[in-house]
Formats: structure tokens, C-alpha cells, sequence
């Protein structure tokens, strides 16, 4: 028992580790702010108000899955592009052009601390410095660089993060069949997990069959993360606005809460296959997504 | 008489097929219209659409004064790559929250033809789309798409682009000495026309001499294509709304027309002084220089 809880704690602590080391590598790569700078305040804010940083923690305990020591050089960097990219991705579906959100992660949404102009530009500032980070990072080969640009920009772009939005903005509201919610979810949250994934490969040198296995099992971790984002709509304390789905179609409108719990059950299992088949010993991976789950499925029982 | 006829042709001809070549390869790079994918529409339309292709034709000028071959592999990719964060940055300047433009190249601006939100999303797209072109360019080492990446994130972020038009949004309308006016005329014009130069430097794998040559080349290149644009404010024909600059505090309003040509003359003649330092041969790129600025010129007087 003493030693379960051990364990436990130990594990606690490397998590909170690495989430502080992201943190300050964050801090340091964005822009020092300078008075009447409101740009560069938007993106501190954006990035570095307290969140979950399930994208940058994922890469870095991947990574150290695939075999990467976990100071490698230049992972933390390739990490904190993939939050930059994130956290540019809320502020524009933030804005009143978008989904006119109040709240996120607790705080005023960046248009209405800054103004819409402002909140506009930093999210372009943040999406321009996250490649540069990539490009600029210490102890990785130009080759991995390379790569992990084209990764984020297809995540990032049309056929990703921008398509997700689009079609979530164009066809939230009529009647859709579960096959288009479930592309729409897939473009909105699986594709920037399968560039994270992909990133962890790449700074580990896997083979392609392995980075084949990670892309399903991102697939499937996307999926796995957009209903519980949708369960959670309606619930208070998740720091964004309550009931904004309220309308929308969704999984959870179309088939109800249960279903949707066994369809997420359904997906953190396939995930855990395919995580076995990159990796065997994927025991960081598996720990961190299986405990996040269960502590947040536990808040709505 | 009859030879210079015939130079001046040839001379036309070859800015020609580079203007088509960009133009069919723009087409290639960008993602194929889908029957109600108004985000892919209104990226084609915002690239597409009749433009003067300075940035890329400057770029490919540039590497065959450094030294390129005119049909090195990858350099195409680079010159489409500037002109699609040229494309994003143009959407996004016009859009209500910023300049709240009507028109643009002779049409409605993006926003009116698709909608903000598109306008946003396209934006954000063919700023990923960038950098991917960048990554993924055949024919160029990894170290050259690295350097490429790592200065266009520079010239479209804080400290480029976006800060150009938050001092232009935050500053234009009030008091600002002409040093305010050139710092922002820097970072709305000349990061960008530096990105480009340098990225010309990098395919042809020239020295630090030559690139700090290239970019004091940009910046007076820069300063003269900001004066020539506010001089052209209050003309018809320029495809943008007229008098827009109406009440800003531009060196026009300040100095006067006839000091702001006799200032642009003096940042075109330093900029052929550092071109030469750059490269002793630099002919296709003073032509294309002189030939654009003249052309524009006789339009005013």
C-alpha cells in the first residue's frame, strides 16, 4: 500500500516536473513583454495562463516511451511549439467571429482583455513563433526540424485545426450524422495529438511502422478527448462558458450521456492497443492519458 | 535603338514566364477547391487573384544574381512560400476588426466575399501552409529549409508583420515623429522584403557579408516601396480603397509629397549600393528594381 502510493506520488511529482520545466521554457520563448506591447501580453497570456498542457506533457512522456532521454535537447522546445500552436487555436475560436466565448481556462477570453484586433494578431504571432521555435531548436537535426514543421503545419492548417473550426462553425447548428461529428472532432482534436505524437517520433528516430501505430493511436485519443469535452459541456469548473454547446449537434444530443462514456471507454481501449504496438513499454504514456480520464470521468459521476 | 527594343523584351518576356511560373505553381501549393470548402476558396482567391508578385519575382531575381541557376529545384517553392504569408497577412490587414477595407486588388476584400470568420481561417491557413511549402520543398537541403523556416517565422511574428500593423492600428491616426513612422514602415514592409532576400542568400548558400549586404538592401527597398504606397494613396486605379490613409499620420502629411519622392530616390540609390555589395552582377534584380519603381512613378507625375 505504502509503496502504491509511492509510486504514486513519485509519478505526481514527475509530471508536475515536467509541466514546470514547460512553463519556464515557455516564458522563455515568447517575447519579453514591454510596456504598450499589447500583442505580446495577448500571447503571454494566451499561452501561459494556467492550463492543462496535455499536448507539450503527452510529446515529452512519448518521447521518453520511443527511448528519449528526457533531457534531450531541444524536446521541451519541440513540446512548447505544439502549446504555442494550441493555445493560438483557442484565442481565434475564442473571438466573436468564431464562437464569441466569454471564458477559457477561468479568465476573460484574450479578445475581451485585449480587443479583438489585438487577440487576432497575437494568435498569428503565436502560430509564426511556433514554427520558428521548431526551426531554431537546440541539439536536433535539421532533418527532425524539417519534419516537425511539415507536422505542424498540416495540423495547424487547412486539412487540420482551420477545417475543425470551419466545419464546426458551418454545420455546429443544423443536423449532422455521427460519421461527420466524428471527422469534425477528429479535425479539431486528433490531428494536433497525432502532430504531437509524430514530433515524439521523430526526436526518438522511430521506425514508420511505429509512427504508423502512434498516428491510429492519436486518432483514437482525439476522439477519446473530444467526448469528454462534450460531456463536460454543462458542467461548471472547467473554466470555460457553461452550456455553449447548448444547440449544437453533438454526440452526447444525438445518443445521450451513456452511450457517449462507452463509446470514450471504447476509444481509450483501441488507444492502449495501439500505444502497445509502438511501444511496449509505453508505461509513461499509458499512465498519464489513463489517470487524466479517470479523474476527469470521475467529476461527472 | 532597334537592340534595346529588343533587350527591353526579352527583358519583359523573362519577368513574364517567372510571373507564370509562380502563378501555376501558387496554383499546385495550394489545396484543391472543394464544392463548399469556402476556407480553401477564399485562400486561392486571396493568392490567386492578379497580384504584382514583387516579393517572389524579387526572390527569384535575387538567387540568379547570387549565382542560382533560374530553375534550381526548391526555389519556386521558397518564392510561393513569401507570397502566401504576403496573401495572409493582406486578408488579414483588411478585415473589419483592423483597416476594415473594401476592396483589394481591384475586388472585395476577402472578408466581404466569404465572411470574417473565413477571412480569419484562410489567413491562419496559408500561414501554415507556408511554412509547410518551406519544409517539404524538393531539391533544397534541410539546413536551407531550416535558415528558410526560422527567417519567414521572423518576418510574419511580433516582430515582423504583426507588429507592423499593431503600430499601424495603435499609432496611425495620432501624432508620431517621422522615426515612428519609418520603425513602422520597417516592420509593415521591409521583414518581409528582408525574409525574402535572405532566402534567396540561403538557396545560393552566399556568405554573412553578402547576406548583412542583402538585408540593409531590404530595408531601403522597404522604406521606398512604404513611401511609393502612401504616395499612392488618393490615386484610382491602385485595386484599394482610395484615400485611406486619409487622416493617418504618414510622412506624406508630414513632409509633403515632393520630400517624400526625393526620399524614396535617395532609399532606391542606397539600396543599389548595397546590392552592389552583394553581388557585383546583381543586373536582374536593380532592373526589376528600377523598372517597378519607375513605372510607378510616371503614374504621379
Amino acid at each position: 500500500m505504502n509503496a502504491n502510493v509511492d509510486t504514486f506520488s513519485s509519478y505526481e511529482n514527475e509530471v508536475q516536473a515536467l509541466r514546470e520545466a514547460l512553463q519556464n521554457r515557455l516564458a522563455q520563448l515568447l517575447p519579453e513583454s514591454h510596456e504598450h506591447d499589447l500583442v505580446c501580453e495577448a500571447m503571454r497570456e494566451g499561452t501561459l495562463a494556467p492550463g492543462k498542457r496535455i499536448r507539450p506533457l503527452l510529446l515529452m512522456l512519448a518521447a521518453q516511451d520511443l527511448g528519449c532521454e528526457p533531457d534531450k535537447p531541444g524536446l521541451l522546445d519541440l513540446a512548447c511549439a505544439v502549446e504555442m500552436i494550441h493555445a493560438a487555436s483557442l484565442i481565434l475560436d475564442d473571438i466573436p467571429s468564431m464562437d464569441n466565448a466569454l471564458l477559457r481556462r477561468g479568465r476573460p477570453t484574450i479578445h475581451r482583455q485585449f480587443g479583438e484586433n489585438v487577440a487576432i494578431l497575437a494568435a498569428v504571432a503565436l502560430l509564426s513563433r511556433a514554427f520558428g521555435v521548431v526551426a531554431t531548436a537546440d541539439g536536433l537535426s535539421d532533418t527532425c526540424k524539417t519534419q516537425a514543421v511539415a507536422e505542424l503545419s498540416t495540423a495547424a492548417g487547412l486539412q487540420g485545426l482551420v477545417q475543425g473550426q470551419f466545419r464546426d462553425l458551418s454545420e455546429g447548428s443544423s443536423a449532422r450524422s455521427a460519421e461527420a461529428i466524428i471527422t469534425t472532432n477528429t479535425l479539431k482534436t486528433g490531428v494536433l495529438f497525432d502532430a504531437t505524437l509524430q514530433m515524439a517520433a521523430i526526436a526518438a528516430g522511430t521506425s514508420p511502422e511505429i509512427r504508423h501505430s502512434l498516428r491510429c493511436f492519436a486518432q483514437d485519443l482525439g476522439q477519446a478527448f473530444q467526448l469528454l469535452d462534450d460531456l463536460s459541456d454543462g458542467l461548471s469548473g472547467t473554466g470555460k462558458d457553461i452550456n455553449k454547446d447548448s444547440g449544437k449537434s453533438t454526440l452526447v444530443a444525438m445518443l445521450g450521456t451513456q452511450a457517449v462514456r462507452q463509446r470514450l471507454q471504447e476509444h481509450l481501449h483501441s488507444a492502449d492497443e495501439h500505444l502497445s504496438s509502438a511501444c511496449a513499454q509505453g508505461a509513461a504514456t499509458r499512465r498519464f492519458m489513463h489517470t487524466w480520464f479517470d479523474k476527469q470521468l470521475a467529476m461527472f459521476s
